[in-house]
């Protein structure tokens, strides 16, 4: 999984029924001071993450295990919220 | 899932029998403002999008279960159609 | 999918049974241009692809699914031949 | 796999059900030296690897297979502890 | 699949039961002209490659078919030994 910071949310006029009910954020990956680089990428959110906040992200295949429908279109998922990283010095 | 701006049409001759009757556009990747940037890729339409529209693009084999054929040779699949993200300041 | 160029053919002296059988070839990624560029991979050939056309390509489990065995050991095929790429100005 | 250095821990207050009892572990991918570089990623932890230690870490669907819960939300599992890499002069 | 250059061996201690027989060796990525670059990683050997040879290597779920276990923890196999790459001039 990655670190990810949650920075927006997207509205969409059409999109896939198996997509139609799920809260969709705009995200980017972080590193471990929790800042955040890169391109965005939108994920699926099932653990109500606020902007912001810094989450644990899974793609692929994982994340239609992750929501619980093996026949999602979604590539990635929102599976948990970080409240602290540990970092060796 | 990826931010996309389809960015035009491709006419193939010959092709896979399970894409034959599916439309598919040239889509880059898009950042939080919409631009472009990066390399072109194709990706099947499920949605109806137009040009130059800015889209919400699954991959690998959650193209498959979005296209409702799993046994699709896809590997990108065009699942929404982004009206507006609204990215935190 | 990504848009390639056929650079080359491979010789393996061995290689796994579900491969034994297939034309594999050697891809580069290509632009909306069609001009090559990066690193060359290998992808086994569906449609019949000639050296140095331009080809549509499928990668990872969609690849197995392209060749209809699941249980093959590739993860890049050629499903299509491009014709034209209309591109928007 | 990759070859990875585990960096730290990651404490997370709320996460998907299946990774509730998991080990999770903050790694970066490291070079044939041992020497860690990039963004850190998230990994289950499946053979009790410590703090600093250099592991071969399996990715996407796979780390499904290796937690043998296959419906489990990661996309990354540490497999292995490595004591030597063997590189050709 | 990409063509690989196997540049090395692994000895781990601990590590998952599906890899505990298996012959893991280290692998970096190849050019056309068999020239490695970039990070090593470590394949599951499947047609028995010597140090320094060039392979073919395919990687993610596609590997667990190639290793005909499909509950296997790996996400990258050696599938074959490059004889000879013609590239177009």
């Amino acid at each position: 999984m990655i670190i990810g910071r949650v920075i927006g949310t997207v509205v969409e006029t059409l999109k896939h029924k198996s997509l139609s009910s799920k809260k969709i954020l705009v995200v980017k990956q972080a590193d471990e001071t929790g800042k955040y680089f890169g391109q965005p990428f939108l994920a699926v959110d099932l653990v109500g993450a606020g902007e912001n906040e810094l989450v644990c992200v899974t793609q692929g295949s994982s994340a239609r295990h992750a929501i619980e429908n093996t026949e999602s279109a979604t590539d990635a998922a929102i599976v948990g919220i970080i409240d602290r990283l540990d970092i060796l010095k």
